[in-house]
């Protein structure tokens, strides 16, 4: 089980707003229910799952600002993959916060 | 007001376990309360405030594995920096909220 | 065409040392020659080419250290990518350039 | 010694074009010849020196496209700080290289 963090930041919007991108890509992920575990931070969305998948995911994710007619996107991505136990969102919360 | 996404990683612990660090990342952020917001996600920890504090503070977290006797640390860090308006964690969360 | 940057941080090796597993990384990139162009910064592994292609090669990278015996790999990626024109590694240091 | 990697990333430019401000923070870097070594790389710019020097340094580039008017950066910086032995560009680059 991977985890993946992602931002996808449009460039040359004519606005600073980036929020409308990310309700978008949120709906996107709508789509994957019950598929992958997904999470919105301030400063980006965090999915969990099959690593194969979330490629897949993060590649339509970064569509979506082309989708609405902008020419370039950059998108960053994190990639946490841990196989020796289960690596999920809600175990690695709960391994810092019984240590604090 | 800027937010910063910060992931500290230690390279040669003989352990595949971060946790340990990323706790003392949090205690050392305790410090700060009251001058900046600081949140943990499964993924990184986000910091909002000044920008020059959240970079004195970046560097204080990138110390933090090498007081632990690590010799190689890969932090990497995402700032999110908006002067027209405010740019709160909590303003940016909404925005996108609004949306769905 | 897209540009991925790439770093593959292997994590729990006992050793603060990566270039190995950064030597491996090229050496399954030259299966790749003609398909894609790649280049090792100090820092990172640049590749350009089809997005859905490099993905592909982000997935097959970021297995080398587990086949190494690694647990726990972390990964970054960025992704430019521009098409409203020619969006190559040559072209885009070259822009530089041209306004220093 | 460290090493530091970053993207300066101007959102709601109104142009997919990044390079003038690429340039600028090149510009910005001369006046710190013979204090630090950098090198513009096609996805980013890598800095190597005393960290505390170049955190101030990435202040300072995160800081140019405000200065031609933008209302928005988004910067991504990887910093790689090793301390058992120099850890430096030409020498990480070198300890790959051997390994081809």
């Amino acid at each position: 089980m991977a985890i993946v963090d992602i931002t996808v930041i449009p460039v040359g919007t004519g606005t600073p707003s980036v929020s409308e991108h990310v309700a978008e890509i949120h709906k996107v992920l709508r789509e994957y229910d019950g598929k992958v575990k997904y999470q919105l931070t301030p400063m980006s969305t965090l999915i969990e799952g099959d690593l194969t998948l979330l490629l897949e995911i993060v590649q339509e994710l970064h569509e979506v600002p082309f989708k609405k007619g902008l020419q370039r996107v950059c998108t960053n991505i994190r990639i946490d993959d841990r196989r020796d136990k289960d690596n999920t969102m809600d175990r690695k919360l709960q391994s810092v916060q019984e240590k604090l």
